[in-house]
């Protein structure tokens, strides 16, 4: 789990960013990035022991990385990478993505598109056959920044809150 | 992962629905099941090592459940549930159904229905705070049959083949 890549963003700015599993020390800029959203601002709460015992849960699991995307020392994005095997398509392992964040102050200027093609090149490492992941039909520049990508929307995602 | 609940069809026609973890014999009718739908069928193969390396993987995996609906000893239904840990929503467990199928001779009795509140209360049983899945947008009857149980279609889902 303490697989680094550095990645330079080249002629974009040529800052680097280092790609690193988070680590206990990272959990309150995590939650910070979180709740620096649109969306995500009325979900997230105080920094209490459901944060902790989550983050615990998730650096135990050695087919969830909770990944922060580092940049002058600061957590300047966040995405959870999650390996889930099974019959389907041929015993195909599936990656899936989650709670994706840049900081405002790094937002157009590729840093998120660094973080999805690092997420991308790392479920093809680990030998996984599709990446999926669902965005909220309101956030429509997002949507469009993952077909960028590639993704295609052939799916609905169906959420029940419990 | 020996959980087991026996479901009465009750007024439905009274046969009883046997909930349980599946077992490396179930592997060859899984796949069968997986093989026996309009999308899955281009996309199965041969019963090779891929699919019981898979089985293998889900097996020993504590937040990965394949779950096999018997009815009269026969493997009428099958699904997956996956408890998938993150910090986001303040630290909210979340539980992802993959790979629904129904037996073409149970379809329409139900059975999809049992299956699904199944899941739904073994994701509050666990203490998720979110039932969620994605179907192809294809499958109109199927989300309209997710719709019915509680699911709305906030999001896109979004996949990428590699």
């Amino acid at each position: 789990m303490e697989d680094k890549v550095s990645d330079s963003l080249g002629r974009d700015g040529g800052q680097d960013v280092i790609f690193r599993d988070a680590r206990r020390e990272d959990v309150p800029e995590i939650v910070a990035l979180l709740a620096d959203d649109v969306l995500g601002a009325g979900r997230e709460g105080d920094l209490d022991d459901a944060y902790w015992a989550a983050f615990e849960l998730v650096e135990a699991d050695p087919r969830n990385r909770l990944t922060v995307a580092e940049v002058n020392g600061t957590a300047a994005g966040t995405l959870q990478l999650t390996l889930i095997p099974g019959l389907s398509r041929h015993g195909m392992l599936r990656a899936q993505i989650e709670g994706v964040r840049v900081a405002a102050d790094y937002r157009g200027h590729g840093l998120g598109r660094r973080m999805i093609l690092w997420a991308i090149s790392e479920a093809r490492r680990a030998g996984c056959g599709m990446v999926q992941l669902t965005s909220d039909k309101e956030r429509t520049g997002a949507i469009r920044f993952y077909e960028s990508l590639g993704f295609t929307a052939t799916h609905e995602g169906l959420k029940l809150v419990l």
